[in-house]
């Protein structure tokens, strides 16, 4: 369960002080990498420092600039950009800790958002599971900073966008570039979602075809799974309405519009996991119901073969009997006659079973 | 799945800037129609123009103007009919994507209005589904312009007192039009709810005469129509509060007491839809009572039949026996005695039955 | 249902424009009856009065005045007083559209409020079913005008305040009477409530002697009464609120603590309601349970019966095997020993049952 | 039915004029019992007076007066006390009709307080039922009235810490007395709790021992008892927050400390409420889930002996059979055989069930 | 229980006067341990006072001072304690009285805030349940008085921090010290919700194998650990939310940033327990239907045995009969060819039995 693995990790700093950065996350080893994307409307250059003395030129440059950090296991490292940065020690902390709920946070010169990208819909749940990574970022007036935490992102869209000068990006400021990258993690949820939407299609026609054991325990698979999800997603709502209104004066007004519609995407994605949650109740109730129906299906045959066969046996039983004196035995149509009877019998149980409608 | 179909149109679009219009929506071809309706209070002009050039006039003119656009699969059309009407990027998009939830925006000089239009009840349910379609409306001083995805709409009402001059409609302004064609939009609903009402009429009365194995399928399908049906209305009720409460200039004061009118009508039939809600999971819960009910009458016919006949069956047994020395087997009266006893017991337990009330 | 048809008759007027009086609710023929009764602290006048025109003379008096319409079937009635009231076209329309939610609205000179009165206790359930109409009030500073749709109500205790002068009635203006209507549908609430009340009584202790078939059907009848009576009284909740803030000129403060009076009184019967519907649905657990229980006894009386005979059946058929060579049938005490056997095995068993604490 | 009486009182009145004083609670007789205690920090008289008009005498006396009335049926003493001490007429109707929900009203002169009452616990609950009466307060700056329905109340210890000085009750204004009195209420509700708690431990124990059928109908009664309770507090805590907030003047700020203090006990009443009631649905759920548990075990006693008897007795009857031509009859081994077979058979049924952990 | 015992406890005390200083909690003994520590950025200083009486001295002091008092039984302890740094009575009852909810209440010279603390994970679950004690903190601007049950906290990273000159620490006020202290608290939670996480995972697994009967009363086990884990960091949360909005003037603005830490911190415990509690409602509702499931197994193994060998078992009794004329005794070839038929006969009901997928 992947909370309980997240808790653990956590209790790994229990005990420090505030502002230590000891990574909480999934082990990851390897170098950090650091790529820079320098652009103004006319001007786009794309460079992998060498030195991380290197970033802090593009904090004051007029141009905009985003410094992808790919890996937060490194505390030198983040540590080393936040001071070329000016960065709180505890949103660094928030950086390397990589449990936080999605949220924001408005420092004077820059904003912190926290946010939980989905990696790539197919790629990420190869084994049946969402894998989520905190996706970091410091928005500032000329700078972007993003933290994630593994290689793979959903950015490769925006960097086109970058490069070929396509729509109004270049044109833009950094807020501009931030509002580009939350919309396409928000974008990427709706992938996940068309997912989990097809694998509920595929459940539900299993269900109608009768129901299988392992059909509630994957129910309660996908349920958790929402669960899950709406975790990710639910915060962010609150995140991107406080943007979106304006509350910091990093994000100009020319950007809350286009921030109000990702908030729209937002609130769909709300929609469409609480109307996955109901729809996967209605199933369990399905199928709850159709197990009912068939265990009824199942004591009706019981009911009807032991209803008519255990009297008949009896009666067959009794001219078993060794008396002497049982004259019926003798009779010469004795035979035919309890035949027949039987035959009725079974005739008469029949007929009242159709009346009942049990067949 | 709806809900599935829907997000995989969405994600079509994943990638792209923000602005750019892709139709997001089931695949419809053919040309896109557009209508005008010119009228004051004296003239009226009906007419399908030829260019989209054409309209421009219109945005200027004293009368009051609807331009309805059926069909926005066509990113062109809806482009320069934006141009024409300076209608923000943004806009054009939400009405080109068809899977908004229900909203309204406003803007300086116009209102956006999206909402959901249940296409005419009988029609639009043939086969068992309700189906939904955007209405997206731009409302300025002086024009209506409303986009539909699909020919039929709920309008001809409003068409036929615009052109005989009924009701107050050609005396009064563009905010008076848009609050007829939302009215016309909800009262759509009252039909569909009554449809809805009537089938549940119909389920709940062969509820009655027995749970069928297919009743259970039949309320779930009903239960996801509600949610489909309330995630339709229940954004909508915000939209027109907040234009009853005047928040945007272009809907003046007489027309605000009409839209008190519809938001009535819309808390109507969100309170309809959760009285439909609370009634299917009543009906669910008889339904399953209703089969423990039946099962437990199937297990007491099966008791009472095994109870009486298998310990008779089992005296029958005995005498059945081959042993040499079998006393009773020899008496005269061995045979009818054996019969009374059998009968006795047999009545016996038919007496315990009867004061357990199982019969 | 009582929900489906009303939204049958609703859409009898879908495509109508708005203001129009098509009369929305069960099919009534018959006249209009008006009754009018005049007061101050001295004077009293009922009459019925023969032509509507006579009535616009009450408009400015300084008397109170009470004009009671019953019948709201006859649009050109309505349309008549509300010319000579001076009433809104839309207020018109919903006095005569009877499925309004209970509401009020302030309008300069006077003020609209919709309630729902259930036609008294014992009257009106006759057929198992709380019936209620749609009470419509115009208050004005000089008059109350009172819309209801059929004859009979639960006005006779303020009418007989009236006539005997008794309380405080006749000293005060028109909106201490509105208060006074208001109080009575409110307490007629209380009526109904207690006759629910002991039918609930009966419904429980009938369950208590064991679950019939129809216990959940009438449960859940209950239930939906339950829902219908809360749909016409939560809404009211907020109507009195309103009033009782003052927020309404019409209604002076003198009046508002009574208000507050009604308030309370409205809350109980809320909570009344609540308690209802969380009583019932303990007894349909109860009953569920009940059933659980019953099935479980009739299953062990089945097992106990065939655990102890089938296996004495069998060994009764061993004995009844023809084969040549059975030494034991030859026995001469094989006989008695072998029914000693099963004798004892019988015991065993209830023994073992009897530990098992199933008997 | 608690809910059942109480509404049937209350529709004693139903048609009255407001503020008649008809007494609406259980039929009680019997004189009204009045006892003043008037005290300063010197001073002590405790005295019942003869005549009613002795009391006006307290209304503007230095000194601090608490004035309990036990017994509320005699709407003529009521009225007397009312008239003293200038009590609005609703105000007295209110006291009257001892079925308010708890909350406060503050008029300029005085606060008006309704609380409910359990009546010490183990006295209360004689037979099985927490028995609740109605306690209003009217808190002046001079004086404390309160009405109590019957004898015995929780109010000793308030009574001996003024005759022995003892505390800071005697120092402090009628403000603090009326608080002593509230605090004297929720304090016993602790009392109550506590037996209930003690009660759900037992039946805890009961259900995990096996499901009696009775123990539903006991969950079920312990429930409803919450909802009760729950009604009695919840408003309450409501009505002591906005004296601890100092809405009314009454209350002097020295005074709001305490009233916080009584606050904090008062949600922590609702908490353990809640808790019950959660603890109370999980023990109906173990209920059901072992009652379920408890079939599913008889089912498997039946289908083993069933599964091994039933082929065994078929094959014994084969051999019972009266052909003429069976040869294995006829065989020296056969019976032996077709014994060993059968024990065979049963064991391999035996294995079967072991491997599946039925047995 | 848990909850049955504190108000057990807590009913010692009613009757008594507001500010009497009675314990309510676990019965302890032995003496209180009062532990001082004294630092500034330079100096530090431990001591474990003889007297109480020395304590006063620190209430001036500059720098700042931690006073740990373990153990709150000794009414005569904290009243000194309360006497020397001039505590309301009403802090000091609520010290003393354990079973107080979190909360903060705001004094001019101090705040006062009351926590629960889980003693130490491992430890204090040793018997397999979450024990809780109460801490309770008096923070002023040179000091910070902390009360504490027992033995054994969760301060030794605070105490090592202090002592090492670690982190911040020496260089912060009495503040960021009762921020460090309530960081330990919850940071404590996350451990115990790791271990509640893991023995999640265990139930998990052991409830895929099969239901055993206990796997019910322990997942019920788990959902009332967590109502009560719930109830000891709920409120929790408003106090933190409270403390970080810098309600008090105590805690200066640089260590809010240090608080709104804290506050995520809480509200990710929130969201750990709640998805706990999901993750345990979906636990049951697969147990249930799994133990469904198995009862259906076991009704299918009996219906086909019976269904197969009632009939069969049937024939062979027909055959048993002792009727004279029955000719197929005599045929050479009637056993085989009987035998035949019941073999083509169950070879038939396998067949339909496949058909319809039971086995």
């Amino acid at each position: 369960m992947i909370m309980a693995r997240r808790l653990k990790m956590r209790t790994n700093k229990v005990g420090l002080p505030p502002g230590t950065l000891v990574h909480v996350g999934d082990e990851r080893t390897g170098p950090v990498r650091v790529t820079v994307v320098d652009y103004d409307q006319d001007h786009l250059r794309e460079l992998c420092p060498t030195t991380l003395d290197m970033l802090a030129e593009f904090k004051t440059s007029p141009t905009v600039t985003w410094i992808n950090v790919v890996g937060v296991h490194s505390p030198e490292v983040i540590e080393r950009i936040g001071g070329s940065f000016e960065i709180h020690p505890l949103v660094l902390e928030d950086i390397v800790h990589t449990d936080q709920r999605p949220k924001m946070e408005d420092f004077e010169d820059y904003v912190f958002i926290v946010l939980k990208m989905l990696n790539g819909a197919r790629e990420g749940r190869e084994d049946g599971e969402i894998r989520s990574e905190q996706l970091s970022l410091i928005v500032s007036r000329g700078f972007v900073i993003s933290f994630q935490e593994t290689e793979g992102d959903v950015f490769d869209g925006v960097r086109d966008r970058i490069r070929k000068s396509k729509g109004k990006i270049r044109r833009r400021g950094a807020d501009y570039l931030a509002y580009s990258l939350i919309d396409a993690v928000v974008d990427n949820y709706f992938l996940i979602l068309e997912e989990v939407g097809e694998e509920l299609e595929v459940l539900e026609e299993r269900l109608l075809s009768g129901p299988t054991p392992d059909a509630s325990s994957q129910i309660h698979q996908m349920k958790r799974e929402m669960i899950f999800l709406r975790k990710s997603v639910w915060p962010l709502r609150e995140v991107i309405s406080r943007l979106s209104r304006g509350e910091s004066e990093i994000f100009e007004e020319p950007t809350e519009v286009y921030l109000r519609d990702v908030y729209d995407h937002t609130v769909q994605t709300i929609e469409a996991i609480e109307t996955f949650r109901e729809v996967l109740s209605g199933m369990l109730e399905i199928y709850l119901s159709s197990i009912s129906n068939r265990m009824n299906e199942v004591m009706k045959v019981l009911t009807i073969i032991a209803t008519i066969f255990i009297p008949l046996t009896f009666v067959a039983g009794i001219y078993g009997m060794n008396f002497e004196y049982m004259p019926e035995l003798r009779w010469r149509w004795g035979y035919p006659a309890i035949l027949l009877f039987m035959l009725l019998s079974g005739a008469v149980m029949l007929l009242y079973f159709r009346r009942k409608r049990w067949i």
